[in-house]
C-alpha cells in the first residue's frame, strides 16, 4: 500500500499491480527435498490451495477466470535477486483487492502465491487424479494404504501396476521430474497407511504430506514477497519492483511466524499506547497505520526493496 | 429389475451390473451435425452433466471415483446391434443404487451415459476451459461475444487468435474433430452475443449450444438402454445383455416424452384401477409394479432385447 501511494502521490497512475507471496523453504534447507517444499502454514490450507471459488483476475481490462483444474499449470516465472527463480500460481479472487487498495479502475490486477519452480506441475498431479476432493469420504478410508489411495482414483486393471497406470492417466514420462517427486512422498507405499476414519481424499492426502513436509529442528524457512507495479505519468510508463525476502530462524520462529506475528504486535502495542486511535476493525492500508508498523519492522530486519524498471505489461 | 429378478430367481448370484442410458438423435437425424447430439432433455442439466459430486462405482470390489475434469475423457465403447458405436461416461454416484436394486455386495456397479464416439473429447474442451461452470457471475456477461466468453478462460495475449490458444491451451490439432466440432457451434464467433445479464459460464455455454442443438420439426431423436449382466450359476460364470432402442416421432411426441411419459401413465392408470394398491411413494422395482408396466409398454413397441453372452468382467 505504500508504493501505491508513494506512486499516486508522485502523479502517477497505477496500470498494472502484481503481488507474490509466497511461504518456503529457506534455500540452505531444500537440501534434497525434490519439492524444496515444506508446510510452513496450515498444511489443510495448502492442500486445499485454489479449490472452491474460481480464479478471477483482470489483465488489460479484460476479465479473465481460471478453472481449478487448470490453475497449477498457469504459472508465472518470477527472478528475485540472490534468490533463482519462482512459479507464481494466481489466488482465488484478485478483483475484490481492486476496491481495497483503491484501485478500482486498474487494467490488470493479479495476486499468486510463490513456489519453487516444478512445484505447481507436480502438485497438478494430485490435482488431475482428483485427491485434493474435500467434498465427500473415501470407503473404508481407514484400511487404505497410500498405495490404495490413489489407486482408487486409476481405472481397475487386475495386471497393471499403480504407477504405471498414474504415468499413463497423466502422461507423464518414466523419468520426469512430477514422477520423482511422487514417488519422493510414498505415496506408492503398500506398507504405510494413515489410518484414518471417514477421510476425505484432501484429508488423507494431508496426512501423507506431513509424514514428509513437517518442519524439523533444522529447517529454516523463507518468506518471499514480491510486488510490481506499472503506472504512468504524463503519459509516461513507468514500472517498479518491490520484494522482500526473510529467513527464518528454529522452527517456532519461522520467517512466517516472524512476518505474520510482528505486525500485528506492533499494532497492538500502537493501541495500546494510543498511537493508533481508530476504531472498529480496520485494515492497515491508511499511513498512519502502516508507516509506523513498516518503520518498526525495519528494525526488526524486515524492509522491502523497491527498484525502478521499465514498464513490462502483461 | 426385471432381469435381476430372473437372474437371482434362476439361482444366479449378480457379479456385474453396468447399466447405460442415451438420449440421441436417431441416426437419419444425425445428418452433419459432428457431435450428433442435440438436447432432447432438459439442456441445463446436459450442461452440468457431472458436476457437483463426484463420480463413484466399484469395479471387482475396489471402489472407483473419477473427478469432474476427468470424466468425459474416462469412457466405455459400446457396440448395439444395428446401431453402431456409442460411449459411455459414468453417472455421479453409481453405489446407491446397490441398496436400490438389493445388490449391496456386488463386486461391480457402474452406471453411465450414452453419446456417440467422440463426444466426450469434445465436450472435455468445455470442461477443461470452465465453461461448463455454474458458481460465479461473469463480469459483463450481457455484452459478451461468443468469441469474447472463449476468451475469457484464455490468458491475455494482444496478438494471438483465440483459435489457437484454445488449440494450444488443449494441446488440439488444428485438424482434430474437437476443433472442428467447437467450430460448428460458433463458439469462435465474434459477432453472435448471447446477451443474457448476470449469467455464469454454464448458463452462456447452454445459450450458445441452443442455436445448434435445438431440435427442429424434422429431428428425430431415440432413446438407447443397455445393461449388461455378470453372474455366477454352481461357480460358473455367465453374461447377459439387455437393451432396448427406441425413435421418436416428430418433436414433441420424441422418444424422450414417450419413454418417460408412458410408465408414468401406465402407473397412474394402475393406480387408479386399483391394480397398484400399495400406498405412499414406490420405486417401480417390485415386480407387481414393474411387469403390468413392461407388458403394456411392449404394445407400445417399447420392449428390451435380451441376450444371453459370456461373462466379460471388467
Amino acid at each position: 500500500m505504500k508504493e501505491i501511494d508513494q506512486i499516486r502521490n508522485s502523479g502517477g497512475e497505477i496500470q498494472l499491480f502484481e503481488s507474490f507471496t509466497g511461504g518456503l523453504l529457506a534455500p540452505e534447507s531444500e537440501g534434497k527435498n525434490p519439492w524444496k517444499y515444506k508446510f510452513t502454514w496450515n498444511p489443510r490450507n495448502v492442500v486445499l490451495a485454489g479449490r472452491g471459488t474460481p480464479v478471477m483476475f483482470i489483465q488489460e481490462n479484460k476479465y479473465k477466470y481460471i478453472p481449478y483444474h487448470r490453475l497449477f499449470r498457469r504459472t508465472e516465472k518470477i527472478d528475485i535477486e540472490n534468490y533463482g527463480r519462482f512459479e507464481g500460481y494466481a489466488n482465488r479472487d484478485s478483483l475484490k483487492y481492486r476496491s481495497i487498495y483503491g484501485l478500482t479502475d486498474i487494467p490488470t490486477i493479479y495476486r499468486g502465491t510463490l513456489r519453487r519452480p516444478g512445484f505447481g506441475s507436480a502438485w497438478d498431479a494430485f490435482v488431475q487424479i482428483g485427491c485434493t476432493d474435500d467434498s465427500y469420504i473415501l470407503k473404508g478410508s481407514e484400511e487404505m494404504s497410500n498405495r490404495d489411495f490413489i489407486n482408487s482414483f486409476l481405472a481397475y486393471n487386475p495386471h497393471d501396476s499403480v504407477e504405471l497406470k498414474l504415468m499413463h492417466y497423466l502422461k507423464l514420462d518414466q523419468d520426469s521430474d512430477v514422477i520423482e517427486k511422487l514417488k519422493w512422498l510414498d505415496i506408492f507405499d503398500a506398507n504405510q497407511k494413515p489410518g484414518l476414519k471417514n477421510a476425505t481424499p484432501a484429508q488423507m492426502l494431508e496426512c501423507i504430506l506431513m509424514k514428509k513436509w513437517k518442519l524439523t529442528p533444522d529447517d529454516r524457512d523463507m518468506i518471499v514477497m514480491w510486488h510490481k507495479f506499472g503506472y504512468k505519468i504524463n503519459n509516461e510508463l513507468h514500472g517498479r519492483e518491490a520484494f522482500m525476502v526473510l529467513e527464518g530462524n528454529e522452527p517456532p520462529y519461522t520467517a512466517m511466524a516472524k512476518s505474520v506475528g510482528y505486525p500485528v504486535a506492533i499494532a497492538a502495542k500502537m493501541i495500546l499506547n494510543g498511537v493508533i486511535r481508530t476504531e472498529g476493525i480496520q485494515l492497515p492500508v491508511t499511513k498512519d497505520i502502516y508507516q509506523p508498523i513498516l518503520d518498526e519492522l525495519k528494525t526488526l530486519g524486515i524492509a522491502f526493496r523497491i527498484k525502478e524498471t521499465e514498464y513490462n505489461g502483461y
